[in-house]
């Protein structure tokens, strides 16, 4: 199972970006999590260019396209979704193979949600399907881990396994519902 | 009194560009309205470059700084703010010239309300204010009308010098306000 990880913002020292890589070391056999490192390359969305993108976007969408399944991490800016993200959502808007994608929605931060609510909404609104067992919030925000630090705690830790089980859970149910449909 | 547009759509033909045009021709006299153009030239946003940021960003900026007041207008992309327009307020989170700031929002489809209230609230959060009596929505979606024809459509040309007097109301009471508070 493939899950792709991207972060909503381009810090270096980001704790959203530490987060992902952290899953992606906690992942359980199995499951690979790669981490996006191409949002700061996409251009500013511009609906004229929709059709026939980019060469930075068909690569994102490539890799949309192949993973099983998203996980999301982004800080809130102004109480509102970071930029760099809301930028990458709006190149997927109507990109077939988004719909229907199951997303996680991770949170480092206990005391943002206005972001969190309005990603949802946009999220749903592109006909993908949040994951609420895997869409944790964790009081990362302050506590000074690294990627190490958070693999090494185990709280932390834990609640990102679970969280990427709970994944890994819906991505399967999703497929057996699928193959119910399309009996042979 | 200089007022700067802001349209949160990079199309070519975007109805919300050719709103703030017309906006710009319908100005009454002592009253400029500026089309911003380098939205897209903007980078995405990075807090690692806000202290010494980019020259477009540092443009941006002084533009913003020397406007008395703002005019947006921009599309809802997925029930959201579109991303371009996000990442350009990442950049003036903080900016102090823009605290205070009068802000007019115009919504060229009446039925689009989740990017406007998602407006708002960043809006608020970076301490700007929002103009009711100069924020408008307008049918302009799917009417066929570019620039001309707004100006020269009584009913919608009204509605805009409305909004546009309503703004300059605003600033006015700003600054009498402003030298209530620092008398000689």
């Amino acid at each position: 199972m493939n899950l792709l990880a991207v972060s909503g913002s381009l810090r270096a020292a980001s704790i959203n970006s530490s987060l992902l890589r952290a899953a992606a070391r906690l992942a359980a056999p199995g499951m690979t999590v790669s981490v996006f490192e191409g949002l700061g390359e996409l251009p500013l969305f511009n609906p004229d260019r929709e059709a026939d993108p980019p060469a930075a976007v068909g690569t994102f969408r490539s890799r949309v396209a192949l993973a099983d399944a998203l996980l999301i991490a982004s800080p809130e800016y102004a109480h509102g979704i970071s930029g760099p993200l809301k930028n990458a959502l709006d190149w997927l808007v109507g990109f077939e193979p988004f719909a229907g994608k199951r997303v996680a929605v991770l949170n480092a931060s206990p005391r943002a949600h206005h972001a969190d609510e309005a990603l949802r909404e946009v999220l749903g609104t592109m006909s993908a399907f949040v994951v609420e067992p895997a869409s944790i919030t964790l009081p990362l925000l302050g506590a000074g881990l690294d990627e190490d630090g958070m693999a090494a705690t185990p709280p932390i830790a834990l609640a990102i396994q679970d969280a990427l089980s709970a994944l890994r859970e819906a991505v399967l149910l999703q497929r057996s519902a699928t193959d119910a449909s399309f009996p042979l």
